[in-house]
């Protein structure tokens, strides 16, 4: 399967004749992922579609490979019996990091089924890091005694901006030699249909596909790493925004007199909270951190350097989550990133930066939390985007 | 006709039976607006639903008298006609303000066919704005050659909150005796269904509907009056937020040591750009400012104290629209409430802010403009919900 379809999802317009068939795709495949096999008939009862469109969706979507159909009898009569094509069938979510990545394969009843991470070397070049990724994919695969015949596709994940007008990573990423990397050369590159999406929309998707969270229509996903960003399930969905750029928090005035940015401004939230800065301003003795592991650790070990560091960090970080709730007041916000592992000491002054500068109605109403996943959710995210895709249009072969 | 139905939109879950009849029937009402008149057989294959659904929605709505059925012939047989009931049938916006209301009657095509704005006494309390809404809301019908029996809701604006648990305006509101009114309240005062939204999402709705910027997906509408509130139109819809209290950018923190806010906190955006500390900045001799008016007619004149404090407020709301742009990344923001009068004596300062604090890529994909309804947005966009929760659900009778 090769395709650069994926990539389009979302630029249907709302009421579109477009739009309307993938409501109604997505409707019959929902009810199989959910009875198994229908026939026709009872596909048309369970959605509300007529026999009509329940029959030409099924029709394009057997001849694409992604539904069978076998005889069966319905009250005594004939009748074709309408099923998703096997319990094998897979997705792939990718994660792209400054120094990693991340393979997640599940099956699409959304079952992890195989895993790994890999080193990548810092500043590394964007088609290494791909061509790692498709090494790791097919070691994954084999290890799960499945292949790429098997995978419908995979879902990229990347710490930056995604331009949804050229579907390309664009400047504002905190990998710079990513930059101009389009979907296309990703596809080409690992020879698979790829859906290319920004790191912690994908972490947000996790939240409500895998996580505890499950199901929740308003969450805010915020990633703090090298950079700062955020993903937005706004609807249950993702929300892109215009040109796909939403969630982008890390440049957020925290001081007015603050640290110049890479972005050219003053005192950003980047600068006061990312791991780049938290490990800089802790480099020298006694605390000589090198990694996010080195600041977890210290911190655990009591270390008042360290504690000062992350309680400004988490003040801040908890007046950007205030500015984010006030603005789209979510029901949950979710912290992740490497330092979620914190847990309770970064958790604190999240909510005191959180409580003082959200209105009351919503701190009160907001829950604020870890990810459970560290940092899995964005692979895992990449699964999900890609299995919720072929729910809603199939994938073209 | 009376019901508290209205306030209960948007709490039916995407995914559920609820939702999809909502779908089932906003797809047959748009489609009835577009040709006028179907047969069950044409809207069927219109909208892709089976016969039955169509039949099922058509008949409950026949029956609330929201829909007409009479014989007629389809390719030789005979068929039922279905249109929507008469052209006749209005919907009401009314917007509350701290010392004014406005009521504009529209038709269910969005013809608007009367208006009218009355003065109100500063610190009125809520039953005396709502008698005089009623009484103002009769008059306008009769003028038309029209009354309530015609009219399938109101919906109405104030400037502050609503939680959408409680269906009741709420504490951050800038009119105090209104907290704590309900829905319902406001339905028995004015008899009448009634929809309750706050006045920056009916702008919004207004900017979507009936303005310039008719269809766009994405939009921020920033009402700026006493308060500073905003509303967001997110696919096409207001967004309210898991509690309703979404667009709450008025304490967005601009100064660290900036004035005490009414909210407790310093130096918010309100105590920079509201028109309540711009009236205060400029009430001293020689300005003698008193109003909104007053301020315009300075500006316009160039005296400079005027000019200064419109540049400070300018830049402040820049700043804001930045943090909303990077975070929801929207096709387009749009200055409201009694300043937009200024024109570009305000939007020049608000696009220095704006550049300055977005991200490149936000600023050169987003539209920033003022409002071209001036002080109508939110009364007009009152009526505009009406309408449209009647394409979805119809009214109960």
């Amino acid at each position: 399967m090769t395709s650069g379809h994926l990539s389009e999802r979302r630029s249907v317009k709302p009421g579109s004749q477009a739009s309307l068939r993938r409501s109604n795709q997505q409707r019959i495949v929902r009810s199989l992922l959910q009875s198994g096999s229908l026939t026709q008939a009872e596909l048309s009862r369970q959605t509300g579609l007529s026999t009509a469109t329940v029959s030409n969706i099924v029709k394009a979507m057997v001849d694409r490979g992604l539904l069978a159909t076998s005889p069966t009898t319905s009250s005594g009569r004939r009748a074709l019996a309408v099923s998703l094509t096997g319990d094998d069938t897979l997705a792939a979510g990718i994660d792209i990091g400054r120094s990693h990545v991340r393979v997640v394969v599940t099956s699409i009843n959304y079952r992890v089924v195989g895993e790994r991470w890999v080193h990548l070397p810092l500043g590394h070049e964007a088609d290494l890091a791909l061509d790692v990724a498709s090494t790791v994919l097919d070691e994954v695969l084999a290890e799960c005694g499945s292949s790429r015949d098997a995978l419908i596709g995979v879902g990229l994940g990347v710490p930056g901006p995604i331009d949804r007008r050229s579907h390309a990573v664009i400047d504002g990423t905190i990998l710079p030699e990513w930059v101009g990397i389009t979907v296309d050369h990703i596809q080409e590159r690992l020879r698979m249909p790829v859906m290319l999406e920004n790191d912690a929309n994908l972490g947000a998707i996790a939240e409500i596909t895998w996580g505890p969270h499950k199901g929740v229509d308003d969450l805010v996903f915020v990633k703090v790493g090298t950079g700062i960003g955020s993903g937005l399930i706004l609807g249950g969905e993702i929300f892109p925004g215009n040109i796909g750029v939403s969630g982008e928090i890390g440049h957020l005035p925290i001081h007015e007199h603050g640290l110049i940015c890479r972005c050219g401004n003053r005192g950003c939230l980047e600068t006061v909270a990312s791991t780049a800065i938290m490990i800089e301003l802790l480099s020298r003795e006694p605390q000589n951190v090198r990694t996010t592991s080195d600041i977890i650790a210290l911190a655990q070990a009591g270390d008042k350097a360290t504690l000062h560091v992350i309680d400004d960090a988490g003040r801040a970080l908890g007046r950007a989550l205030a500015a984010i709730a006030n603005l789209v007041n979510p029901q949950m916000l979710v912290l992740g990133g490497p330092l979620a592992g914190l847990g309770e000491i970064l958790l604190e002054p999240v909510r005191k930066g959180f409580v003082r500068y959200s209105s009351p109605v919503v701190h009160d109403s907001t829950e604020l939390t870890m990810s459970s996943f560290t940092d899995r959710a964005e692979a895992l995210g990449g699964a999900a985007i890609v299995i919720q895709e072929f729910e809603a249009v199939g994938f073209e072969t």
